[in-house]
C-alpha cells in the first residue's frame, strides 16, 4: 500500500484523495491545506508520505514539486507546473537532479475515449494523421479574478488541448497560429474565445478552438483524420434518453463540466501515478510534457497578441 | 417507350403519373378520372395505353384489374385489390387466366433503406432472422368519413407492414395474435393504436406496432435481428441540422408523411413495374402477396377484436 | 450507519458487499455463504446485522426472508422471491405479519436513462402512454444448466421487462399474449426468443421482444409513446469513439453485459434500501411488484406453450 | 418560360441542363459545347437564349461573362470567374456597365442543410456567431493534370468554403492565417491538406479544414456556435441502415461526391436563377461574392506559402 498525501483541499484535491481512498493500492495520509477546516495533516507531515499529490494554487507548484524531490517522494502535480516556463526548467532541472519521478495531470489522457483514440491512431487504424481537429469549450466563464491570475486562456485552458495534440499526432509541432477574441466577455482581461493552428515537421495539421462558454454543457471533443480514416470522440450525456416531439429529436445536453466529464480520467490517472510509483515505470505525461505544452500556450498568446504567426524551433 | 395511363388523378396517382413522365422508358399517356377537371384522358383510352397504372378508389381496383385483364393489358394497383379476400381471389383468377403481369403497390419494398435492409437479410449479413420489429405511425389520425371505409387500421395502415415482414422473414407465418385500442380516438369507429405479433414455421417472430399519431413527424423503422447481429433503418429528416442548447441536442422531426418518407420509392417501384412489363420479367410484390397481406390483415383485425391468437394454415 | 449483511457471496453478491462498503451510509456486516473460501460471516451472524441483503439462489430466497422477517430485519432479496406463486403469496404474507420493509432486486427501474424515462412520463411530458416497447438481448445463452433450473426465460429473463412495462405504463395489464421460439439454442430445454404483448384496463399495449443472443452486446432498450410524443432510452457503450472507414461510420457494440450496464442501477438501488431503512419510507419495487412480475411471467409462459392469449383479472 | 442555354456539356453542365429541361420555369434552348458529340447548339446562338448558364473551363469563364454582358444575357456563371482577381476585376465592371443580372455557382448556399443553418443563424437561434468550424474533405486526390491548372487547393476547392464562411457569418474577414501541406500526394505540385483560420472585424473566428482525401465519402460538415448555443450540419448517407455487430454500430459511409451530396443544391440554385432573372430581384451569390472569395484565397495561398499571417483590407 502506497501511502499518499494530498497538498490543496479544493475541488481536484478532493477528488484525488477520494480516488487514493478508493484505490486498492494505496491509502490516503491525509490533506494538507491552508484552511485548517480542511487539512488533515500539516504540509510538513504531507512530505512524509510514500508519495504527494500536489493540487494547490499555481504559484506553489514548484516550490512543492522542488520540496518533494528534496524529500525525495514521487510527485504527482496538477498542471502546469508553474506559468513561467523559466521556473518550469528550473524547477524540471531539480526533479531531474532527485531522480524523483514526476507526473503531470493532463487528466484528459487518461479519458477512455481520448485513450481509445490514441492507441487506435497509435496501432495505424487511420494511417499517419492529417488533420486532428480539437474543440473544447467550457460551460461558462470563470470568475475575473479567477482570469487574472490564469495566465490568459491558452495558458489555462487551452493547455490541456495542446498537450492533447503532442499526445494524438506523436510529433513536435515546428509552426503555430493563434486568433483570440473577447467575445464573451467583451470587456475582460483576456480572450475568452480562441484558436490554434499547429503544424509539425511532417505536415500534420492541428486545428484547436476553445469557447469559455457552450450554453449546452462541456464541449469536449477531438477528431483523428488519416490517409485510411477517421477517429472521433464525441460528448457524453447524463442519460440516454431521447424526446421526439414536433420540435425534433432532442438528447440530453453534454455533461455539465469536468468534474462530471472526466470522472474516470481522474480515477485512471491517479492509478497509473501509483502504479508508476511502484512499479518503477517512468511516468507519462511527466514535465518535459508540461514544459512542452507551456512553451506553446507562451506561443500561441504571443501570436494571438501580435496577429503574426510563429516558427517553433 | 412504354405508353402508361393512370386511373385516378388524387395524390398518389399524380404522384405516379409525374414518375411516369419523368422515365426515360416510358411516357404518360393521361390520366382518366371522374372529375372531368382532373381527367386527361376518357377511362376507355385509358385501357387502350400499353399499361394501366390503377390508383382510383379501393372499391374500384378489382374491376378495372379485370378490365385490363380482359384488354391484355399490364397494371400496376395501389395496394389493397380490395378490402375482401373472396373478391381479390376472383380478381386474382382473372387476372391469371389473362396472363397479365399485375405487380401490386407496397412500395415500401422499394425504399432504398428497407431494400437495403432486405438485400442485406437476404445475403446472410444477419444469419437467419430471429426477431423483427416493425414501427409504424402515421402523423395524425385520417377524416372519420375515411376510417369508416378503410376497412379498419389492420387492412388500411397494418397491410403495408404485414407485407413488409412477410417480404424480410421470407417464409409464411403460422401463427398471429392482435391487439387494439382507441386511445388517439376514444370514441373512434375504428382502432387507432394496434401491434400484431406474428410466428413462422421456423419459429421467427415479428412484432408491428402501429398508432394513428406521432407528434414527431412519419414514424416509419424496422429492425431486423439475427444469430450474427442486427440491421435496422431508421426515419429520415429534412435536414441534417442540429442544434445544441441547454436543453440539448435537437435534430429535425421526422419528413412529415409518406409523400416526402417515400418519394423514392414511389419512383423506383414505377421503374421496376416499367422494368418488368419491357423485360418479361414476374412482378414483384404481385397479386398473391397483395392477397397474402390482406388475409393476414383480416386474422388480425379477427384476433383484436376477440382477443384471441389465430393459426394461419 | 447501518450494518448491512450479504447472503450469498456469488457476483451478484459481490456487487452488493462493494455498494454497501462504498456507502456513506451503510457498513458491510459481512458475507455469508455455503463455501467457507468466500463467507466472512456464518448464516446464523448475518440475521443478526440490521439489515439483510439476499443474493443466495433462487430456491434459498423465501427461505431466507421468512428468517429475516422473523428476525424482524429489513430485506433486500434479489427477483425472484421464489418461481412458484404460491410460495411468495405465503412468504408476503410473513413479511406482512412481521412488518418489515422487503424491497426487491428489479435494478433497472434504477437505471438513470429508465428512471428519467419512468419519471418523465409520469410527468406528463408525453401525454398518456399508449405504445411501450421493451427489446432486451443477452449477449450469449446462460448454460444448459442454469436454463433448466431458471424457471424459463419469460420468469428467468423476461420478469425485468415485465416490472419494467408495470413500472412505465403505472396501470395493471389485463390481457396477454405471447410468443416463444427455440432458435439460439434448437434443442434447448427452453425457448431462447420470445416476445409478450400486454395490454392494459386502458387500452395501452406494451411489446416486449428478448432474445438469449446478441451478437453486438447487452442490448436494452425502451422506447414510449404517447400523444404528445415518444421518449426513448438506448444502448451504451465504452467509450464515444467512431471511427469512418469505406465501410461507414462505426461506434463501439453495446456494452458486455449486466455487470457494466447495470452498474450505476445497482449502486442506486442499494442507496434507495438503505435510505428506506433509515427513514421509515416503504420501498419500491416491494414484494407485491416481485409477485405481479412472477404472475405475468407465469400467464407467458402458459401463453407461449399454448399458443393462446389469457385474460388477467 | 425562360429559355436557358448552357455553355459547357461536362459534368457540371449536363446537371444545369437536366435541371432547366425538369423545371416548370424555364426550357433548355441547348448545349454549346467544343465537342461536336455533346453540343445540341452552337456558341452563338447559346448567346440567344433568354439567359445563359456557363459551365465552360474556368480560362473561358470571364470572356463568356462579357459576351453575354454584351448581348445583355442574364449569367450563371460556374465559380470562380477567373483565377485571376484583376481579371475578375474587370468582368465585374463589364457586368455592371451592362447592368445584367450575374449569379455564381456557389451552389452549397443552396444546400437545404446549410441554408437552414445560414437562415436559423440569421434569425438569432445561436446569437451573434463566435466560432463556426467548416469541415471539407474530397473522397479522393483529382488527376495531377487538373490540380497543375486549378489555381491551388485554396481557390479551387476551399474557395467553396470562403464563400460559405462569409455567407454564415454575415460579416467580413480582417485577417486570416493558412497552413499547407503535402500528405496525400508528398511530391504533388500543390497542397492537398490545408486549413485556414479567419478572423473578422467584430472577432469571429472561422476555421475551415480541407483534405483532398477521406476513404469515407465526400466529408462536408459546418458548426457554428455563439452565446446561446450551437448549430451543425452534418455527413449524409445513401440509406439510413445502421447494422450491429461485435464489431459495433455501423452505418453507411458519407454519400460518395458533390454530384450526390449537392444534387438539391443544384436544383435550388438554378431555381434561384430562374427567379431572380423572371423578377428582376438581385442573385445571390453575385460577382461581388465571388470576387471577394477568390480575393481570400489569393490569401490564403499566400499565407500558407510563406507561414505568415495576412491582415485583409
Amino acid at each position: 500500500m502506497l501511502n499518499i498525501s494530498v497538498i490543496g483541499g479544493g475541488r481536484i484535491g478532493r477528488i484525488h484523495a477520494g480516488n487514493i481512498a478508493a484505490s486498492a493500492h494505496a491509502a490516503l495520509a491525509g490533506i494538507a491545506d491552508f484552511d485548517p477546516a480542511v487539512a488533515t495533516i500539516s504540509l510538513d507531515d504531507a512530505f512524509k508520505a510514500d508519495a504527494v499529490v500536489i493540487c494547490s494554487p499555481t504559484p506553489t507548484h514548484a516550490d512543492y514539486i522542488e520540496r518533494a524531490a528534496a524529500a525525495g517522494k514521487p510527485v504527482f502535480c496538477e498542471k502546469p507546473i508553474d506559468l513561467d516556463a523559466v521556473r518550469v526548467r528550473a524547477c524540471l532541472a531539480a526533479v531531474d537532479k532527485a531522480g524523483i519521478p514526476l507526473m503531470v495531470g493532463f487528466n484528459r489522457r487518461f479519458d477512455p475515449s481520448f485513450a481509445a483514440l490514441q492507441s487506435r491512431i497509435a496501432a495505424g487504424e487511420i494511417g499517419a494523421p492529417e488533420l486532428l481537429t480539437i474543440i473544447s469549450k467550457d460551460p461558462s466563464p470563470p470568475p475575473a479574478a479567477y482570469v487574472a491570475v490564469s495566465g490568459g486562456i491558452f495558458r489555462d485552458m487551452m493547455i490541456h488541448d495542446l498537450d492533447m495534440a503532442c499526445f494524438l499526432m506523436g510529433e513536435a509541432p515546428v509552426w503555430l497560429s493563434a486568433a483570440g477574441s473577447k467575445l464573451v466577455t467583451p470587456n475582460g482581461a483576456d480572450f475568452d474565445t480562441a484558436s490554434v493552428t499547429l503544424k509539425t515537421g511532417s505536415g500534420q495539421i492541428c486545428v484547436i478552438t476553445n469557447s469559455r462558454r457552450a450554453s449546452y454543457g462541456y464541449d469536449q471533443r477531438i477528431e483523428a483524420h488519416g490517409a485510411r480514416g477517421m477517429l472521433r470522440a464525441g460528448n457524453q450525456t447524463t442519460t440516454t434518453v431521447e424526446s421526439a416531439t414536433s420540435a425534433g429529436f432532442t438528447t440530453d445536453p453534454a455533461l455539465p463540466f469536468f468534474l462530471e466529464r472526466y470522472a474516470a480520467a481522474y480515477r485512471l490517472e491517479l492509478a497509473a501515478f501509483i502504479d508508476c510509483v511502484q512499479t518503477g515505470r517512468h511516468p507519462s505525461p511527466n514535465g518535459a510534457d508540461g514544459l512542452r505544452a507551456l512553451e506553446l500556450a507562451d506561443a500561441a498568446t504571443r501570436s494571438a497578441q501580435t496577429g503574426e504567426a510563429v516558427s517553433l524551433s
